[in-house]
Order: C-alpha cells, then sequence, then structure tokens
C-alpha cells in the first residue's frame, strides 16, 4: 500500500504521519522522498488498513492499494482453476456449462417442452425464473413457489440440474433444498446481508456482475460468499450499465481473460441479457466460447411472442439447436467440449 | 405507446400484428404508414402492454413507450409537491431538510458529541450508520443493533429524529420500532422483495438512486414502495457511476430540476457520498441548494482520521458550523429557509 | 418521427402546432389522442425536419425520430455487403482483413523488421503511426514524414498496403499520394471539418468508433464522409469508455451483430486499443472473428519492452505467428478465410 | 512513480528490471518489498519515464503515476489564480464571465437583437455558432464567414466581445482576426494538431471539457495548449456522457471545486448544452454561481421555435433576464459579481 502526502507537508508533519500510521497498523514505512511529492511505502501485513481512513488525514493526498483486495478468490493463492461440482456434473472444466431455458417459468407445459427441447440440443443445466425482478410494481412477478414446483418437474424428466434466482433471504432454505445452483442476480451483487447468508450454506451460487461493478467489486462479492465458507462460487458477466442505447447493456467479454488471471473462478456468459435482442445471441455465444469462457446462460423460449417476460432475447429451441452445432465446432478448437 | 414494425413487413403481417396486439391489450390501433416504416400508436389504456413481448416478434423492429411509467410517484396525477412528516418536521416543504451526522455509529461518545455539534449548527436530523454496507467482507460492518441503541441516546438528548440504513428485511421491525426516517442504500434500490415490504408499513423511507439507475428506474423504485402503500418515500441523489475517477462518483444535481417536473416527491443531495472528498462538499452543497434540493445529508465527524468509515469525506464540527452559515443565505435566495 | 405533446395542451394549441409542423415541413400528420398523451405521427418525408428545433416549443414533451438518420450507410438501401477494394485486395469480403504492426514507426530496421514477419505470418496489411495522438503534449509525438517515407520502404520490401493515421487536413494530399488506407482515430471521428475533406478524395478510410460514441453517431460519422462521395469506409470497433478502469477501455463486440444489420459497411476490431494488455489480445481476437468481424487490427513490436509507445499492448512476433495459426481455425468455422 | 512487479518475479529479474530503468531514466530506485508484491519507487526527474513503455515487461504488473503530468496548467507549479484579459475584461477574477447567445448565428437581425438582449440583462459577452459542428452531414452548418462578419456588426453595435467555435486550423487566421475569445468544442478536445497551432497564438481560449475526457484529460489538453506557449485558457463543463439518457450529458459541477484545486485555470459552466433542455438551466446556472463557477455560457434566443439548432435548451431573453436577476443574488453570497 502506498500512500502519497500532500506536496506542502513538513517534516515533522510528515514524521508525525509515519509514527502514527506504523503504530496504528503494525507495518513498516519505506520512504521515498521526490522533488514534489513524498511517498510512504507500507511493507507487511496491510490487509487491515483502512485507507479511506488515511484519506481523511489532510496532509494524506491519496492512498493507492497495490495488492488486490481479494484473498479466497485470489488466483495467486490458489493457483489451478477450481471446477464447481453441481450434481453429476462440474462448472469449470474442460466441459462447457450450457445453461438454457426461458426467462420465466410460466406453465408446467412451457418449462417442460423447453427442457427436453434445449436438452436434446446439448444443453447441460435448466434455467427458468421463479421469482422475477421487474424494473415496474405492475410487471409479471414470476409463479413463486409454484414455479419452483413446475422447475422440479422438469429436472424430473430430463434430469437436467436447476439454475434459479433468489431474491431473497426468506427464501433461501427452499432453494437450498429445491434447486441446484442459487443464481443472485446483478441488482443484488451488493446485497452483502444475502451474500453473507449464501456464505452459511453448501451450495453452488451463480452469481452476476452488477450492472456498474468493476471487476475488483464483482470478484470482492464472490469473496463474501467465500469468506464465509460456501467456496463454489460461478461468476457471470451479463452487460455492464454504458453510454451505449442500441443494446440493452453492453457485453464485457475483456472481462474473461481478466477473470481467468485474478481468479481461479469460473465464468459464463450471459448473452441474452447483455444485448436483449435475441438476433445477437448467437454471434456473441460463439465469441464468448472462443474467448475462453467456461459456459453460457442463453434465454431459449418455444413461443417468444407470448412470454411473460423477455420474449425480445429469447432463442426459439430450433435456433438454440442451429447455434449449438455452431459452438461445438469453437468449443473443439478451443479445446473444450459441450 | 408506439410500435415500429421492420421494413420489410407485409400488409397481411401488418394487419395480423395489429389484431393481435388490439385483441390481446384491447387497445385501438392507429396506423401510419411512412414510405420506409410503418407505425403502429396504440391508444386506450396501455399500461398493461408489455414491449418486451412485443419486441419478441420478428417484424416488430422497436417499441417505445411514451408515458412515463410510474403512476403513484407521477406529478401529473398528484400537481402539489408531497411534504413527508417525520415526527413533527417535514420534508419537502419550505423549510430545507438538513441531515448530518457520522458515516458510521462508534460509541456513545461519538455520536451524542456530533449530535448536539450539528444540532447546534442547525441541523434538522441525525444521520449515523449502525448497518454498513462495505465493498469488504473483512472491512468494519457497524455496531448494527447496539449502533442502533446509541443512535437513540443520542435523540433521547437532542431531540433530532434518527435516519440510518437498513439492509435487510429482516431487520424491518426493528427498524420500525426504533428510527425515524429508514434509509435504503444504493446498492439495494432494486432489491424489489425490500421495496414491497417497505410498502407495507408507515415510515418515511428515504431512497438512495443506485449507482447506475436512470432518472426513471429511481422513480420506479420509488413506484414499488408507494404501490405497496407506503407514500412517504424521500429521493437522494448521491452521485452515479461514470468514467471519471477523480471524484468517487458523479454528483448529478440535474436530477433536481428534472425530479421537480416529473414527480412531486422530495429530493435531497449527499455530497459526502458523491464527490467521497470532505474538501468538494462544500462547493456541492451551496451548488444543491442553490438548484432547489430540499434538503442535504452531510457526513460529520468529530474526528475523521480516526473514523472507521469514511473519514475522508466527512467534515468536521467547525467545518459543518461553518457551511451551516453559507447555507442559511442561500437558501434565503431560492425562497427556502434552513 | 413521433411528436409527443405535453398532457396540458388545448385542443387550440393542439391544431396551431399540428398545421405549423405540416406547413414548415410539408408533412402529413396522423393525430393519435390517448389519455394522458396525445401524439402527432409526421407521414411523408421526415428527413429534414428538425427534432431540436420541435422540442424547443414548450407544448413538446417529446420528438422520437423512428428512422435512421443514416442512408448511405443504411443497409436499408443497400442490401449487401460492402467490399472495400485496396489495391489488389479486399476488406469486407470473405478474406478476412488482418492489419499488424508497431504503435509507431520508429526505424527503417524495425518497420521493416515487423512487416516482414507479420506478413510471414499471414497478415494482409501493415499498420504502423507515423504521426501520433498522445494526452501529452511531452511524449514522442512519432517520426511524422519520415515515418511514412519508412512505411514505404517497408511496402517497397513486402508488398503489405499501409493503414496509417492521419491527424490534421493539412497532410491529406501527402496521405493520398503515399498511404493505402487513411486511419482516423478515436479522437477525431467527429472531426467533421476533416471527415468532410475526406468525403472529396478516393481513398479506403479506416474509421475508428469514438470513445463514447453511440453506433448510431458512428455511423452518422461514415455518412459524414460518404455523403461527400467517398463510399469507401471501413468502421474500426476500439474499445469504448466505461466505468471499468481494469482495462485502458471496453471493448463492445456486439457493435460486430448490430453494423450487419445497420449497415453494409465492414467491420474491424482493434483489440489491442480496447485493452491496453498484451495478454489479453489473444482471447479478444478469436472473440472477435467468432463474432463475425471482417478483420483485425493489432499491434505487434518485434522488442516492446523498447516501443516508444505502447508496448504493454504489443504482441511480440512469435506471439503473434502463433495466434494467427488460431485465428485461421476460427475463421474455418465462420466460412471465413485469412 | 511506481512500479510494481508481478507476484513470481525472481530476485535476479527485479535486480536487471531496477538497473534498467535506472540507467535508461537516470533515476534513482527505492525498493519495498513484501510478503508477495514488489514495489520499485522512483525518484528523480520522472517526467519522461513512460509507463506504457515499462508496462510493455512481463514481469511489471503496473506502473502508477502519483504526480499530476501537467505542469503549466498545475496549481502547485502557480499557486495565484488565473485572470484572463479579454479585451478590457476579465475572466476568472472577482466579476463572473457572463457568455450568451443563440446556439447559430442566423441573421444580423437576429444576432444584433439577441447581442442587445443579452447585453442589458448584464451579459459580459457575446456567444454565437457560426460554423456548427452537427452530427448529421444533411444539418444546417452554420452560415461560416457570413456568420463571422454578423458577429462583428453585432459586437459594433453593443461592445460585447465575441465567442464563436473554431473548427478548422484553416480557419485559425480569420479567427484571430476577427474573434476575442476562440471556442473549442468538445469533439476537438483532443484534436492535438489543432491544439498545438492554437498554443502558437496569441488569443483566449475556451476550451470545451472532451463528452467523455477525465478532469485530468482535461487538463492534459489545455497543457497541450499553454505548452505551446499560449496561456489564455478558459476551460468549459458542458456536461459528460453517462448512461443517463433524460439529459442530453450529465453536467458534472464536482469539477468545480477539483479545477479550483488542480489548477490555476478560470472554469466556466454551459448549463444549456449539458442538459439540452431550456428549463433546466436556470436550477443549474444558480448551481454553478453557488458552487464557485467563474462564469455561464448560455443559449438565449430570441425565437427558439424558428432556431435553426439547439432551439430546445434556448432561453427567451425575458427568461435569461429574469435568470439575471436571481444570479446577481447568488453571485453576491459567494462575494463574486456580475
Amino acid at each position: 500500500m502506498i500512500v502519497v502526502l500532500e506536496p506542502n507537508t513538513s517534516k515533522e508533519e510528515l514524521q508525525h504521519i509515519a509514527r502514527w500510521i506504523e503504530d496504528k497498523y503494525s507495518v513498516k514505512i519505506h520512504l521515498s522522498r521526490g522533488e514534489n511529492l513524498t511517498i510512504l511505502g507500507l511493507v507487511g501485513n496491510t490487509s487491515n488498513v483502512d485507507a479511506e481512513q488515511l484519506e481523511a488525514n489532510e496532509k494524506i493526498k491519496t492512498v493507492i492499494n497495490v495488492a488486490e483486495p481479494f484473498k479466497k478468490a485470489n488466483r495467486l493463492f490458489h493457483p489451478d482453476s477450481s471446477e464447481i461440482q453441481v450434481g453429476d456434473r462440474t462448472i469449470g472444466g474442460e466441459k462447457l456449462a450450457i445453461i438454457a431455458g426461458p426467462c420465466s417459468v410460466e406453465s408446467e407445459e412451457q418449462i417442460v417442452d423447453v427442457a427436453k427441447s434445449v436438452q436434446k440440443s446439448g444443453a447441460g443445466f435448466l434455467r427458468g425464473g421463479a421469482f422475477k425482478p421487474r424494473t415496474s410494481p405492475y410487471a409479471f412477478q414470476g409463479l413463486k413457489y409454484e414455479g419452483l414446483e413446475l422447475l422440479k418437474e422438469a429436472k424430473k424428466i430430463t434430469g437436467l440440474p436447476i439454475v434459479t434466482e433468489l431474491m431473497s433471504e426468506r427464501d433461501l432454505d427452499v432453494f437450498v433444498e429445491d434447486v441446484d445452483v442459487i443464481q443472485i442476480g446483478t441488482r443484488n451483487m451488493q446485497n452483502f446481508e444475502l451474500l453473507k447468508e449464501l456464505g452459511k450454506i453448501d451450495k453452488p451460487i451463480l452469481l452476476k456482475r452488477g450492472m456498474s461493478a468493476t471487476v475488483e467489486e464483482f470478484l470482492m462479492s464472490a469473496e463474501y460468499i467465500m469468506a464465509g465458507g460456501n467456496e463454489k462460487v460461478i461468476l457471470c458477466e451479463r452487460g455492464i450499465r454504458t453510454f451505449e442505447t442500441y443494446t440493452r447493456n453492453t457485453l464485457d467479454l475483456s472481462i474473461i481473460p481478466a477473470i481467468k488471471k485474478l481468479s481461479h473462478l469460473p465464468i459464463v456468459i450471459d448473452p441474452s441479457h447483455a444485448t436483449g435482442k435475441w438476433w445477437m445471441v448467437e454471434s456473441l455465444s460463439k465469441a464468448a466460447i472462443a474467448a475462453g469462457a467456461d459456459g453460457l446462460i442463453i434465454e431459449v423460449h418455444n413461443n417468444p411472442e407470448e412470454a411473460l417476460c423477455d420474449g425480445q432475447q429469447s432463442l426459439k429451441p430450433t435456433g438454440f439447436d442451429d447455434l449449438m452445432i455452431e459452438l461445438k465446432k469453437i468449443a473443439k478448437i478451443v479445446e473444450r467440449d459441450i
């Protein structure tokens, strides 16, 4: 950690600050005095040094943390890539995780039909929303507990593990019982109380990147879950908010090499929510696999025009089937399989 | 609501789509056929027409919602500005709401000292975090229930109503009992399950704008609370996330005239979190009042260098006192008082 | 084009505005009157209707342009993809355009060495900066005219066409004489006077997307060049500015399907400038080709540690050679070749 | 300047890198070796150390520049605020610079009428576009040289100095002759060749912040002009590009205290372009003055509904007059006058 002093700091003030930091945090200080700037390098265990507290000092211009603040999610301390076990499947290994299904569970017929068809095309996991985060209180909010039952029905028939979103701590026990992978949506990525609860359970978590979360903040949210004891975290990029309005969000595929360098956790890509347009999903799914993603989460609906949410970003089963054929070819080039 | 068709839509497809929309949503359609584009104007009650569902149709290029999606928060249906009652005070009326106090409650001495001093300077409300949302799981998370007790102690002595952040539905009953204004932080602005619970209680809510929430999304989150029956919502701008890194966030003061036009709800400004720098607070507090804000929420700490969080953005009591003198003058110019 | 009136507009005002618009712009108006909103649909040739002028009217709430404002760049009026001829090569056809070379031309030895090596690996074009846009006036500004001479030398030896950046109208004649593709940098994407000059020449232009340009603005800058008579425009995505600081910019690959739908112009991707990190280039180059890009522009330097600019984002020749082997495999899957 | 090494750097590599940097840049290195990270502090004259070149080294994780890269614009080396002389007026002193006028010069009657009326209301400078940067090549591009003549006519009658935008180096001589303050628009903030030319003349420059320029980049563009010898730079904030679409741009008023700390140059605010809505101008003008701005640039048109550009953001003369009355009161509170 590096502390930069204001240019007008006197020698006495400098010594006072240096001693104060050394005493308070039990670190050693290396001093570099340049022409205009004086820099203090803090050496030792700086993990509990509070940068914001230091910056409150009027003589401190800025504090720069050069070490990554995440530990358990850091590849530095865990060089091998993590593979997360989900029933008899894994996410993060050679086999790509293809998670497909409708935005919302709407009826038994719908979810079972879609589940069968995506399974036939080669998907390994079934997604489907029972609890739906909607911008408007007047929009369809999901079938809730009934939706979970329908997902279980579809799983019974196809064997596909269930990935679905949890929106409240209140439902955690039900989800631990019924669901294979608990999805945390973009709007809850920094719902810290929920993250703490997820740290206490033994269940894979698909953590979606916050709409305006930096890579570091994203990994810190994974760290919250891992710090509690649950290391089964799967990261998911779903587009970030930028000035561009043509797409719903801007898919940030550079996060794939970034995460592979910084962390050992697997990362999957959601091109459906990122773009909000079904006709962009094919192109970006191929890109994601080529870039080294560990999987995809794709919206598929048997009748998008009648979908109760997000129909405009859903593929039809035939479109998904065509896509999977292409994806298998690209997977092979990057030494993965589907 | 306006539906724009793809240029290659045939006459038969057009008629099919128009009839489908009319039947499904019981609206009337006005057709405008230009050289390259065909536009359907939907007239009638379009509040339950789902734009995303329509966009799933391959022949529909885009759907534009020209009516604001918020109702209870909309000034159109409630022309007079709302004044929210908090004990014997109001927020939204002629008198500006000045909410001051430390980022975190740290000790009885600290919170009582700060409360007394900000009261003396003219603040009308006491802020102080008991439950703290921190990016790192290893950072100080607040004194929690003990913090609430200390806030009540400070209120007993000064009479200042308490404004403090709720982070989990779990603690709602305690907050309803102990707190005067429940603050919802930027990271929970779209924690919809929490918003629904807030709609069921009778207690003022200070709703902070999400870090990357549009004005419309912000008002839709207020709408969530109001739709449940609790119309006591106070909006709070605290800076949005942009590319600029010199300040922690970018304070968007244009939201003040925007909210005044779109909604009847009061809006207060938080210059401390927006900038993350104590020496910017004075300038932006004056700007906010001049622009027509209904109040300010300002961090004040008696010893920022030892603050357990956000010391770098806290004013000292003397600095706050100086600021209040300036603010009173500006308030007078814009026909408000403090 | 759609004009939405303020809710409080009287019938007389409505008629006045409608007649004013009809007279001024010779368009027909379709009126849709809803419960709260009145909408005017403008039918006919609306290309010269000025939305901003209409919005100056106090009774007009907003104006929505549903037709794309670009004509010559629009796929609607030019359904086949454009192939731009550059000497004996084309950009936009089945063969991918791989443009490689150093950020800056530094010496004859350097540019000739790099040119030979990228040619051997399969690149079809040589890039290299002679005039360099640098954030600091104190940084190396390029070898300028001498750099152009060295590029010509490298072309003489390898036969690779030259792609290099023009920074000022002043140098246009020299560039027309010496260069095969004139690159316009991100900071000049809306240097409209320069764009107008480019419209008057007969030379391919590689137009980089502005750091914060929307897809529509990007195409409007292409339209500026094309409106002048030069239709040889190659678009280039090089990352946009977002809140994320881990990468220099955020590469927006969703622009590939967007441009393919909206326009007939070819689009190439620059992963080097987008990320600012050489170790991300491989992953994102593969992604770009898989997503359907028409080519890549990649920085390659024989000695990045001594490069006079942007060394941190340059591949070494061996790294580039390895990458090309992978790219050829992916190109084949998407039915392109290199 | 601080160089952080990759965690796996060996002792030999560390010594090699340290010696290489010391030799290449004639700086001294202070070494801080922590548990996981090794940090090199570069002491001495680091102004010509190229961070990007260092980052090309595979063993260097990141390079952090702790000193501001701007010199002539830096308050550190010029503690007193600069006052820029414009004819018999100054910008940056106690008297606020109020620059008002239409977006475009349209006719003699229009510009003379507006000039007279804003002068009467107390404006000190006349703005008006002769050369107009328009997103569309098909939109009105300004009256050009004829527009300059009309501005001179208005100046002759009112005495108000002229502020107008230069779009091309080509017209520099004419502008030096005819214009009092040369405005450089947001899209040309990093048109470096133009900036260099501006450095060679002796004329005040109003430099608008680029739509997505950081504060540091903004000051570096001022530095380009100053490095050439022209120190008469007036900064202008006109809104930055963010995700918010309700306003045209997001006005960043926190730049006022930021510039006041970092630089000695004056800063004026343009609320008209920032918001794109005339009814927001009053609120944000007051805010800007309260925050400590050195002036305002405001669009005023005698007939906004017929304005050839940007009518929707223009005040009418009576609105401007009312605003000036309010601004005078606020100016007094912050110890400035108009």
